[in-house]
């Protein structure tokens, strides 16, 4: 589905060909056109591809969608893809994907499963005509780093419900295994997050420094801002990547421990009943000649054995902290 | 055994010599010959060897086979492995092999131990007679790209198989060592995989970009669209991999909470039976003077009495959350 | 806030302007300025831009904080971010930032959330005019040094306190779950460390040695010492995580040796006291002939054979290390 | 000990020189002498040191032992240190050594602490002059080669027992300690294994493709053979090792499973005697009005009463599966 | 405290200046100065400094001492640090530095907070003069090789405890608790042997081969010994170290085993007795009609019952091994 098309000349809008008119407006007058396109379906982009001499390849790439992180370049052209995450319904990480095609005279970008627009980007750019001015390369720029700005509130809830398990985790009574669970999600998270992180970071890296596609050498500063967004996210996952590896190995000791709690109080209760019993058991036997059996106090003062038996142990088990 | 031997000129077949005939057809008409063969005998091999002038070190490889995945130079020539994946009869991954030879005027492939063959491979580049024209390259792309391909279906289904076990893992009552036997096949099957996939990534890295073997110079987009698809199936492996870790250390956590909760039960129901027995067993007492015991409703209040406190630990068992 | 502002040159003060009035005193004299502000405005930080000509994009980076520790080459001007690290209230690390831009004419620094200042540093330097006189690269370089430096008596404290576990973990009667909540507690320290140190480590290395930014050329040897002492950081954070890493896996083997030595304890105590009142109940059995029943040392005798049951119980699992 | 002296000149024995024969036999005809020591003296080392001008470093390396395995280079010579290994009396790796002096003019191998001979590789080079004549840098190759090639069923045997570890592994009743004990023994085999493969692999991969030792310049295909089959073992070992780890982490958790499943089967058989116990300590309490104990058929009653209880809870700890 | 400093031509002592009449010493001729410091005083270091003009960075690191072994360059001065292991009281390692200052014309060596002094590297120097004769470099070697020898025992050492370790592990009856503090210890010693040797052989490997420090030109090969020395004993570091983890990992499953059969053993014992007390229980009951209490023999079939159901139980626990 085309969102949007419009050519802009000295940042400026100038027209606003159809999906079929691109290379025509192209050909009748200077600057370039940014087109944005949704779920497209494979007739659109087989116009898009004729009209703007896009390399199949890429295209390929753009209509089976499920790639992975890149920034390919075909001649003077890029091709990148690059995933949008989405909290889900079920607190899950959705992965969507924007693919752009970059080149001297156009900018696309596909956008495919995912909620997250750019009708603000382009906005912000429309804004700002003396940057938006500088061409496609720029485009690409503003694109990319609105898709990285969005990492960040993502990869900061993570820090945050982690930093809560890691508090709530010592204090006693806790629920280990929603623990564990937490953990697990959070680090399914994380993962998510990585695959879309740390691809985009290495081919980041290519686009400021040393030898950079011509389409993006003028902006090389705001490359490596990104580049430098990327690794500040990247250093957060690893950062809590290793949290929830400690804290889960913490959470096996500490299950451990509660374990241990228990099998001591059960230690100790069993104690305490088996000793009554087993005096108990004693005054129970039959022999003719049991002489305390016949003393006028004898009942209470094997009560008080009893009680007495037992109220040692107790005290002895609280001192050990068993109980 | 010869599967197929055919001479293609311009993308169309103009010979199909047996394997004693290949030099001479080649001799004879420009073009490049084609042959595939699967498990071959030695004399094979041998007669092949003599007509194409194969390096021997590569040929005594393809004899002995359990190659590891490589692309290996001799002067003008390409000798490649690569390993062919089946889902056997008990669930594991069962490995062949195809061996590639590529000359400037030949490509050989050899497979081992495999049912799939690259029959369809070959028809698809039979009606496409401009990209069979280019030549022994563009085959073995073809080859490389079809083995490649059938990676997909298997890492799709560990990690379908995987995606349940996660769901499943959470829930109570699961049985644990089909969780981790479970587990740990899904492991030997990713590292089955990574075998495949890993060292030809490497290689494939080699055939675009920076030097080129001179008959994959024209090809070098389509390795690179191969080698982009070796290094996503590796992420999901890398990814299934590390969930897999995960889920394995999670799991140990469970079982060791089933266990902290059977043993609490066992606590609370011991502690029970234990209070019942050692009231029952003071009442059993022989004193002479125990005046309870004369009651009219000693024995009911004996038995309420025991009630009382079995249903007292109950409830705090019960609220307790051991129960 | 503004906290100095002065123009040195060859090393003593020659003026002190305000912040609209720097690019002024500059052009009027030569030497250098160095200013210092903590917790700027945005107008401070505005203002600045435009009396130094500093670059947008680092200065937005001053601005929104929260970076990662690195060095930033803009034209011939150097801007670095670097870690402040304060022993908060709790014991945790707190994380402040000094954000510093260093010119061919100026040396500004920037601090947020952080107490530490540096008018230690300035004092120094003006005590030792000839190494002032080197010039802004001379005071990037005693800036981090003096962060550096404040990172030693951390990683000792962590030593220490980590030294303390391992010499208490092995005696008996620990309190398991606090070894376990101090080493993840050193461990997430560890990590805010180690968040500073890495990176500028990486960046540090760039200053010496190679190709190196003009405004350092001359100070190689000084950053080589800072890049040597970071090194030294980094081992010692690197052991002592591996330590903790080890310590964490050694408690808990140690938690579950001690509850195996209860269970063991509790099955011995268990067996003793199962042992009594299996002897009692059989002497509590009715059955009319039971000859012992009649005997006048029958009880004594019950009594005597039940001691010498739980006594030989004893004394073997006294032998087994059980009791 | 001396085992072997003989100079080749193309591919042909010329002359069976002792040790303090050889220069002077080097010296009056062309070719090259190839010398086999094992465990020698040091006046045999010293003697040989004289007459062919060995380096005295490698020299005493090689008098030493107790190398890694290595190639150095010394001028126009080369020393190797490689490990042979085989299989003790107790199963475990034995390791022993060979050096190999490789001059223009010579080749020493010289064997220690190790039953495995190379007459077998002296007596196949015989067999094909046309290589032998290639001179020391093919023994060079053919005694590398062999080394490596006793590698393969080393790795072999370890696959093989580790498959039989993992096919038990899961069933029932099995003895985890021996399970345990076995994994551990398999790491520590392969520990060896790639202490002996993995530094060779390195040098060896120096041997071919970028700058060669003159001695093996010639022969650049033959060492990346060797090198490709030294990369199958290494792939194979660490195969191996992750599938040991694996497998060690799987079985503590099938025994903590085992546990439990004993901590439930104590529980369940402890309630239903709990149960019965309790019951009848009821009725064995000394109460007057006690109605059901004057019934005729109280006692089958209680009887019935027990057997209904222990047979209830067996019935519902049989359906819980944990009987 | 000065311990020697000698004045050698040609590899002879000719002068035995005081630490005051270095310069003056060296001036009136030629030859090089080999002066031994150990736990100098400030004084000591700063005469020293102006006497031969030592670089100011340098002196300062071996004023404060606690260095990471390392090799610098100053101009045509080399500064290194290398650590001095000794065992000390309690068995642990203890660290000691040595630091070396090598210039044109002087070798100094400060040795700090050791007792391994250098006078047999003195005297073995001297008694080759041929050695000596070449300089400073050989001078700095042979400190190198003598701190690196020393380190061999000492790996020797863990490598012997370990072993004993691994072989004691398995048998029955071991002091888990002594086997995991035994393994932590190794595992300390290992990390105190890893930072001497690590940082270390990074820096050695910078002493041959490529753009080697002037004084350090001629001695490639020995120093290719050293470097091949700590290459060696990383090896044996990393081999202890993977086995010291791996055997850690054995002992928590050992650990683990043991409190299952400790389970099970109490679970049997817990079931006999219960049985014979539910039994006992049953004939204390006191319900008027029991026949079987009236029998003649109904004692000894009571006693008979208990005995059998115990020894079934018994024997039927001692055929699952639980006994």
């Amino acid at each position: 589905m085309l969102i949007n098309s419009a050519v802009y000349h000295d940042g400026r809008i100038v027209a606003e060909p159809g999906l079929d008119g691109v290379s025509e407006a192209l050909e009748s007058r200077s600057g370039f056109v940014w087109i944005a396109l949704r779920d497209p379906t494979d007739d659109e982009l087989g116009l898009l591809q004729r009209e703007l001499d896009l390399p199949p390849l890429a295209v390929e790439d753009a209509r089976k969608g499920h790639q992975r992180p890149k920034v390919e370049e075909y001649g003077d052209m890029l091709f990148a893809a690059m995933h949008l995450l989405e909290v889900g319904a079920d607190g899950n990480l959705e992965v969507g994907e924007v693919h752009v095609f970059v080149g001297p005279r156009f900018v696309v970008s596909v956008r495919h499963n995912s909620q997250q627009g750019f009708l603000g980007v382009r906005g912000r750019a429309e804004r700002e005509p003396h940057l938006l001015g500088q061409g496609p390369g720029f485009v690409f720029y503003a694109l990319m780093d609105a898709v990285v700005d969005r990492y960040f509130p993502l990869i900061d809830a993570v820090e945050a419900e982690l930093e809560q398990v890691e508090e709530s985790m010592f204090q006693p009574g806790q629920d280990r295994q929603a623990v564990v669970q937490k953990l697990f999600g959070l680090k399914q998270r994380l993962a998510t997050l990585r695959h879309a992180v740390t691809p985009l970071l290495e081919v980041t890296s290519k686009l400021h420094g040393g030898r950079v596609p011509a389409v993006c050498m003028a902006l090389q500063d705001y490359f490596r801002d990104v580049y430098d967004h990327l690794l500040r996210i990247q250093g957060s996952i690893d950062a809590a990547r290793e949290t929830i590896i400690a804290a889960t190995q913490v959470n096996l000791t500490l299950v451990t421990i509660d374990e241990s709690l228990v099998t001591k109080r059960l230690a100790a209760w069993a104690a305490i009943f088996a000793a009554s019993t087993a005096l108990a058991g004693v005054w129970g036997m039959n022999f003719e000649k049991m002489p305390e059996l016949k003393w006028a106090f004898g009942y209470p003062m094997a009560l008080g054995a009893i009680l007495l038996v037992s109220g040692a142990l107790y005290w002895r088990f609280k001192r050990l902290g068993w109980l």
